[in-house]
């Protein structure tokens, strides 16, 4: 009888050619496919939450596959771990009725991008945060993302390239903050456009260096337009940090998987 | 004129065969010595504070040279990391007195241990940090490192490789911390023996873990023998963290040159 299994996952973008298998790409479902059948001993075929771009991090990816092997949860985690290269692990599992979909159940998906704001580019969390050079002004960050909230059509931030069939999104939060030299930017939404955060990420680091005005960022949207904006940001410090599900699925945190990590290192 | 430069330098020491040149490694040293040479147009020889083993990280070294280059201090920061690799930058530089000594004027060295506690394997600070399965119990080992401070002859921390003359040091400052699933320990000395804080914290979580009461660290202490003491921890969440200079030198943080960053992310 076929289960449906749920899987908290994590994983560092640096290394991984993003989320979606690719014909001779290294990509992160390519090495879950493999373990999760390893451990199922039959091939399994996992959906994702949000599937991420080549360098882009995941502290909560939410997947799920069915199979008909019977394992306890410990070896969707432990086993599944063992077959897994150090770029990505399995951080839970919960056997869900097949209503459940990683997908298109979620409410919505958090993004997180951790910013480094120094002269000198970061050495540490290489890979792992964005490196701006010049100061950025936290006050003006934070007038210009007030606008965004809301139900809008975002082609402004959309790259050529996305597949959606419809701009509109309704983005739930926005948010900047600072603490030291690092910036974090927070976006929730129903769903994302391809390139959208790192599209804002890009416009909001244009304000924050004062190339323009906070009320900017408002005729940008506006516009509708991509070839108005400024260049997509670096994927280094973008993180799927979070999931939304309705309550009604016994995932961990009550549906509203969230990540408690990551964050920057404390100033 | 010799003019002597005093750097301040940020590495990960992921992929470097540690701080000190090796005939045939890819150190630190050897990187600063190529890169600082080629804005110099002169060879250059650099000591530093604290000789960093394999796989160990400074957010805080510091370093000098001399050089008959006469140069602002932008080019020996900007310049230098134009020839330096993706893991190691300078972060400032100095003109200093030839009195001052990057490793016989340093008063003290801080090192910091950070450790990520939980089942699975650490994913996104993979290299960064440390990693321990089971759970650890902190007021256990806040209660076992306080026997530490002062002076003792830690010859039970000592790795049999060390070439100190004597194993007696003097720690000032010997902490364990928590927030949430991670443990960050913290050790300032006027200096350190071969492995000794990687032995220290190896120590702390066999303590931590229940293996031994915190009174046994005392003992392990007092027995001066290195057979006694459990395994050496692994390098990856080990930072020089900082370094302190008599004031009478123009430095930094007025000479107690302490890293703001690498904290654990929040939780």
């Amino acid at each position: 009888m076929l289960a449906r299994i749920a899987l908290g996952i994590e994983y560092c973008g640096t290394g991984f050619e993003g989320w979606q298998t690719q014909p001779h790409g290294r990509t992160v479902q390519d090495c879950l496919t493999a373990a999760v059948s390893a451990i199922a001993g039959e091939h399994v075929q996992i959906q994702c939450a949000g599937r991420t771009d080549t360098g882009v991090h995941a502290a909560v990816q939410v997947g799920h596959f069915d199979s008909n092997a019977i394992r306890p949860e410990t070896a969707w985690v432990r086993g599944v771990n063992a077959h897994l290269p150090e770029g990505v692990a399995v951080t839970w599992a919960r056997e869900l009725g097949d209503d459940f979909h990683a997908r298109f159940s979620a409410r919505s998906r958090s993004y997180r991008y951790v910013l480094h704001n120094r002269p000198v580019r970061n050495v540490l969390l290489n890979g792992r945060v964005g490196w701006f050079h010049a100061e950025l002004d936290l006050q003006s960050m934070r007038d210009s993302v007030a606008c965004l909230l809301g139900t809008h059509d975002f082609s402004s931030f959309r790259a050529a390239q996305c597949q959606a069939h419809s701009p509109v999104r309704t983005l739930m939060r926005a948010e900047v903050s600072a603490s030291g030299e690092w910036f974090v930017f927070e976006f929730e939404a129903n769903a994302f456009l391809h390139h959208m955060i790192r599209n804002l990420v890009g416009a909001l680091v244009y304000v924050g260096k004062g190339a323009y005005p906070a009320s900017w960022m408002a005729d940008l949207l506006a516009a509708r337009d991509r070839r108005h904006a400024p260049p997509t940001f670096a994927p280094d410090g973008l993180y799927l940090a979070g999931v939304d599900y309705p309550d009604c699925w016994p995932l961990p945190q009550g549906g509203r998987i969230m990540a408690s990590a990551f964050m920057p290192p404390g100033s």
